[in-house]
Parts: structure tokens; C-alpha cells; sequence
């Protein structure tokens, strides 16, 4: 079935993240988040959904609700890798150390794996592709400032000539940030 | 017909704009740009085929030959309008005061009109929607450095229910950003 959604951001209020991502939902009887469907609840919808693997290839990711989903779905056994900008490692906020490290939970599963370009260019991509079927692209990068302030926009789609030029790329760049 | 192109970025030469938007090509024998074709070509070859309206709405617009291809296009008659962030108008390098005011060739034609957000957020799009038909999004903001430093999309297509969910967030920026 052919999928062609657009989410476009800023939200007017942050989707609550145990309500859209937990089976139990959200037992907080006072919770501040809104349990209305709306652009961020889409994204925890698609990330949550993986079964296979999640390539996350974003120049910024400093938003801790993104980073859980992705630990969460390690911890399930999906294949997680992530592509991010040198730059932004370092960044107040910066949730790569935490990928990086919280991944590690059991002796059976190694923190999730982060590579990063080595130039002062920017690996400026903002895409996400889920299975090797499902493509999540735009300009929306993973902070909380393109949640609820800025103008942003993410195409979801599966159209599979697309969705491999992009797995591709994600390759490619995989290949060549390898730091060893 | 179906347009569904993915182009990706750095190009390792800059595409010769004179051989790629003008009928009498380039006649620069010493020519230092590349005449093969690559991402910026077809980015170029899409926005001189505008033949009504070239909706531009993107975050940093400081590429002062992308800049070119919007007057040439409006000097065409093309209906060209622009969304910029309002931190970005004054970056170094911007031309936004260049398209407002070259646009004004003559008494007939007035400046290519450029909106702004008026808040400290980020107006983060990087998208063109071209004769409300083809849309151009990504990560790709028009500077030389997304040109040939950065790793850069742009996804090229023709969905009209995509399309016109872009064309309709772009009229809504433009009342919303209406400085009067
Ligand atoms: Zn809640
Ligand atoms: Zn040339």
C-alpha cells in the first residue's frame, strides 16, 4: 500500500510520548503533553513501528523523546544506526554520547552505533528510513525547538525507487564515516 | 506524467549556469564550471521551466547564482515569490535586498516580493513549489556551501496531493507573514 503522508511542524502543543509509544499509554493523570494525534505523534507512530531497522540520518539530534524512541526500539532488537554531523556531537544537548552509551543495557546488545562525517562541510541530512521501505525526509531536524517553534516539514513515503536512493546514500556515507 | 527524482549533494564540479539556463549556452572557452550534467543542473533546469509561478520558501538564501535564475525568471514574467527566515536576511551574502531590488527593472515590474517570519524560531523550510505543480524539498538551503560541501537532498516531485499540501502551507506562510 502506497504511503504519501506530510507532517509539518511547528506543533501547537508536544505530543506525550508514553500515550503514543507505550502499550500501558500514559498513566499520568495530570500530564501536560496532549494525547491529540498531531505531527509529532505521527513521527513517534513510524519510528515505533520498526521492525527491522531504523537508519537515522539527521544533522542535529538533540531532543531526548527522539532519542528514547530510538533506545527503546534498540532495546526491541531493531538494528539502529545513526549518521549525525561532527559538529553537532558536542552541542549542549547533544544526545550521541547518551545513544551511544544507554544503548549498552546488557552484555547481550552494544551501544547503538553513531558515525559522524570528519570535514567542517555539514552531513546536513535530515531523513530517516525505516525497514528499507519507508522514507521520512524534510528539514525537520531532531531538537525540541523544531517541535513546537520553528517552520518545518517531513514527507513520509514508500515509493521503493526513492526510498533506495536514499538507503543507498545511507550506505555510502556508512561505508565512508567508519572511523576505523 | 509521474516526476519522482532524488537528487543528492555535494556536486564535485559547479554546473556552469550560462550552459544550463541560457538558449545560447556558454561561450566562455576557458570556462572553469562543469558543463556535464549533475544535481545543481537539474535543480536549474526545473526552475527555468517555471512558466507561471515559482513559490521559494527556504531558510538561508545567499547563492547568488540560484539568486540569478529567480530574476531571470521573473523577468520572463514568472510570478516569483520568496519565504526567508528574518534572522537570515542580513547573514553575509544574502540576497534578499538584491531580489527585491534588481527585480524592479522596470516600470512595469515591481521587486520579486520576499516575506519573513518575525520570530526568534526558525522559518526552516528548504522548498520550492514550481506552477503548483512539481515540488522540490529537502535539506538543501541555497548556498554555495550546499552546493558542492555539504551531503545535501532535494526529493523532486509531482504528487498533487503532496504538492498541493505545500502549496497550501506556502499560501498560509505568505498571509501570515503579510507585513501590513
Ligand atoms: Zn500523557
Ligand atoms: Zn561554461
Amino acid at each position: 500500500k502506497c504511503i504519501t503522508e506530510v507532517l509539518f511542524f511547528p506543533d501547537l502543543k508536544v505530543a506525550c510520548k508514553a500515550h503514543f509509544t507505550s502499550i500501558e499509554g500514559c498513566n499520568n493523570r495530570h500530564c501536560r503533553y496532549t494525547h491529540s494525534g498531531n505531527s509529532l505523534s505521527r513521527l513517534y507512530n513510524y519510528l515505533t513501528l520498526s521492525r527491522k531497522s531504523l537508519d537515522v540520518c539527521v544533522f542535529v539530534l538533540s531532543c531526548a523523546d527522539l532519542a528514547d524512541i530510538l533506545i527503546l526500539v534498540h532495546k526491541r532488537g531493531v538494528m539502529v544506526r545513526i549518521i549525525t554531523d561532527n559538529e553537532q556531537v558536542n552541542v549542549q544537548g547533544s544526545q550521541i554520547w547518551r545513544l551511544r552509551s544507554e544503548g549498552k543495557f546488557s552484555c547481550l546488545f552494544s551501544g547503538i552505533i553513531v558515525r559522524t562525517d570528519n570535514s567542517s562541510f555539514f552531513m546536513h541530512h535530515k531523513f530517516v528510513v525505516i525497514d528499507n521501505e519507508i522514507l521520512i525526509n524534510g528539514s525537520f531536524n531532531w531538537t525540541r525547538q523544531a517541535i513546537t517553534g520553528n517552520q518545518e516539514n517531513l514527507v513520509v513515503m514508500n515509493d521503493p525507487e526513492i526510498v533506495q536512493q536514499f538507503q543507498t546514500e545511507f550506505e555510502n556515507m556508512w561505508t565512508e564515516f567508519d572511523p576505523r
